[in-house]
């Protein structure tokens, strides 16, 4: 298939380079051109704008960093939305808002065009490794179109239903449950290890009995350790997803005590100088808050 | 070897009658008197009192309700505590309060007694198939000594050091983690609910992904289906262990902005009649708060 | 002093007669222009646009209800800010996000025009009476001109610096301690009223002793009593104050854990369908949560 | 009247030596007898325990530092309840549990003595000055013969009900409010500060327009300040004192979450080593938080 892919940060250019591999023709445009180079060299083709890559694509599959950024890339003079072809597909593999998806999903409907938001579970390895698990709403026509795309990225893929904007409040649901984990851990474990319990050992009693997800394992051995190296998705962006769901959940009037603690602690953490740390170290500030 | 096991509850019983059927020699009592009988037929004898039953017992196990039921099997006239032998063990497997774990250690201690803490995870489905997570903590010699008596009730044991107490921790901190799925997984599906998307295909979504812990799948399939039968473990002892969790807190100085969360959720269930519930249904306060 | 006055709704109604009765020449421009014309009768003129009535004006006061319709106002086509002429002074009276104030401050400063934000504490009533209390910051030369119209419409003008944002910091802060004064007398009468108390026994207890702040009286009476009309401010305003004086707080990096009890609490509110109810009904929320 | 005195802390000593003043013939006593020695200076008794200080008196004031203080004093071997004469009134002005004035007033009752609960507001130079404010809650006959005592100590009486605890329950929840007030002010200053407000210019803000509580006035100008001196009320006692707010909560099914929040910001400042400090402190964890 022809496809215009926009963004290549971390998780976008392993997506991309997946899809190259897959055998599909990508054009891919990205705001600094020289991360689009390094996928020309298994084979894509390098827009300079949004509008150039989207004009003959079949699907554009956006990645950006936030709604900003797909605000620019879609609605700007050079943006892809005007460029699109009619009964062409946007997926939006973005972690973004409800809103900015419902906007999406408007502007793609008045011109003939097909809007899917797919965002996906899954840190940068997993995206290189096309592991990905895809969460998908949309025209289900839409969808079963893409199915050959999320299987050359992804392991799994949900579909969620019509809305296509319901696919992105359970992404924020599920980032907002890795951040309760995140904080869950992080209490409990200080609780045991201002008792004298070895941090490491109460970890193992945790996850091997009631509470083994691989969320659970992945961030639990970071608060465990007291390691949260390598960096792999910064606080201010785990921030920024809180603040989206917490956004979502208002804009229903859906109080989520939870979503407001995690977003204090993070607050804190960020007041603290952890701006350029993986959202994990946000369990710092319990133990910190303890004495630790 | 010769057992002495007070209190037959749901748990108690089903454990009791693990250690009968792997031959040991059980002498049970339980305060109403006819529970104990059922475990007549499978060959325990039966005490009239605490004292009774431990005075001729190796090891004593105790699984009651709270501490006051503890403190009264061990610490009143005809309790165990006086008529243990020299050199025998108390394991006390009920989830009990930091500070009780601490008084019985020193009293045991003074008299030449042995005390170790084992509370347990799981329900009692799992007691009766002797598939208990057993969290350890006492003198190593007697935890070595009691191997034998965990193997036939428990799938496996955790040690997780020298003082009984840690144990106990250990376990509140795993009962305060079950309440952080069940809130965290209330929130999440009352978003995505007002959202318009199916709760049941979102715990697929959380479960099959990053999230399908056994305390997910447990918890987070009742309140996807908003059925919370049947009951196993009623909402005030619940709301007991969280109040134990925050009292073993405050002794070392621990905020855990996540307990008090649960906490108030947990009384405002109750304040809306749901003392007769599985905890799990403090969950409809979550709902309920967002108006459905 | 030629005035232009923008937004009439009660608090700006009553602020403008005012101006008038104080013998300023006031022209007002209201979206909904019946209201302009009610205003006529003290003697105004109405401009048809906010653009006609600033173009003559040396001072450009705005109230309005948030900060879409002040952005309208000010930098729409027909808006004020390209009309008012070099050395003109705006005074944003409305309660608005930090962010806008700072960005008006530039707007103005970009065209040789000064900005003041003077954000009041006082509901209609005290408005009428020329009762406010005004909160103000901006340039001290312009402040100084603007003296003898804050005379004319409050009690007290606080001056808080040159920073013009100051002021709107000031006043989220106020409303939040409003906010809270709801939300901790809310606490306290319930518990009270579940031990038996007499609510407005045990208000005037609190009220005549330690805690017998204006705000107390206003809002702790209503919750003693139980019954939130009048209708002053709608909790959905109230709301939106504390959803700005949380991001005034997140771009700073402070966590506000009462705010975000109120704004959990306010959501719930919402959800139980109290949109048309006064702010102070929020407080129904602890009742209600505790059975009541 | 004949009056035994039981406890002379700061609080005790004070309305001691004022009922002593006042004419009353008072007998003392302290567990530290030199407190005791000091109040003779003034023309009191000193007896060398409860029940020695208690057998010849009308009226016996108990002022202790918390709960397992008044239950020594009255309940011991030596302790004043069994010396108490039949037809003799107990006054406990202490913060004590709501379940200990219960079981007080039980006790009382069944040996034919009455029982008060008059606990008071005001820091220790209030009760030098004779200016305490009395909360006072029992039967209504030996209020009455109390009242001239009330006079001699305070300023102001209110008579909150037949029961005794809800007088109890009713300081419960000013303490509480004045822990609100505090963490209301810390976090609207913290606001305030990182957005560059001068916190005493925004404390006269406050508390000259809506805000002016007595305990704002108090509390929150040591915020202003950041200046915590001198020491009135310990922290420890604050944490006691949210911790019997909390019980008393609980026991009635009331979810008080500003009160959960206030217990977490607590812990967090003993954890840093505020142990000593005054109550008031711990406002400095919403600053630190901030980054202040």
């Amino acid at each position: 298939m022809k496809i215009a892919f926009l963004g290549l940060g971390n998780m976008g250019s392993a997506i991309a380079t997946n899809l190259v591999k897959a055998g599909h023709e990508v054009t891919a445009y990205n705001r600094t051109r020289s991360k689009a180079e390094a996928l020309q060299a298994h084979g894509a083709r390098v827009a300079h704008t949004p509008s150039e890559a989207a004009s003959t694509a079949e699907i554009v599959i956006s990645m950006l960093a936030n709604d900003a950024a797909l605000e620019q890339v879609m609605f700007a003079a050079d943006g892809a939305l005007a460029a699109m072809k009619a009964g062409s597909i946007h997926i939006s593999m973005s972690t973004i808002s409800v809103s900015l998806a419902e906007r999406l999903a408007q502007a793609h409907h008045d011109r003939g065009q097909h809007f899917i938001s797919a965002p996906v579970f899954g840190r940068p390895e997993a995206a290189e490794q096309a592991k990905l698990f895809i969460v998908a709403a949309g025209p289900q026509n839409a969808l079963r179109k893409c199915g050959v795309l999320f299987s050359a990225i992804g392991q799994r893929t949900f579909n969620v239903g019509e809305k296509p904007s319901s696919a992105n409040v359970a992404k924020l649901g599920g980032n907002f449950l890795i951040a309760v984990t995140i904080e869950g851990f992080a209490e409990a474990l200080t609780l045991g290890r201002k008792h004298g319990l070895d941090p490491k050992i109460y970890f193992d009693v945790l996850t091997e009995t009631l509470f083994g997800s691989p969320a659970a394992k992945t961030y639990g051995s970071r608060i465990a350790r007291d390691n949260h190296e390598p960096v792999g998705f910064l606080l201010p962006l785990g921030l920024k997803d809180i603040r989206l769901t917490l956004a979502a959940a208002e804009s229903v009037a859906v109080p989520m005590p939870f979503a407001s603690v995690i977003r204090d602690q993070m607050l804190h953490a960020l007041a603290r100088g952890m701006e350029n740390a993986d959202w994990s170290a946000f369990a710092r500030v319990a133990a910190e808050n303890a004495g630790m």
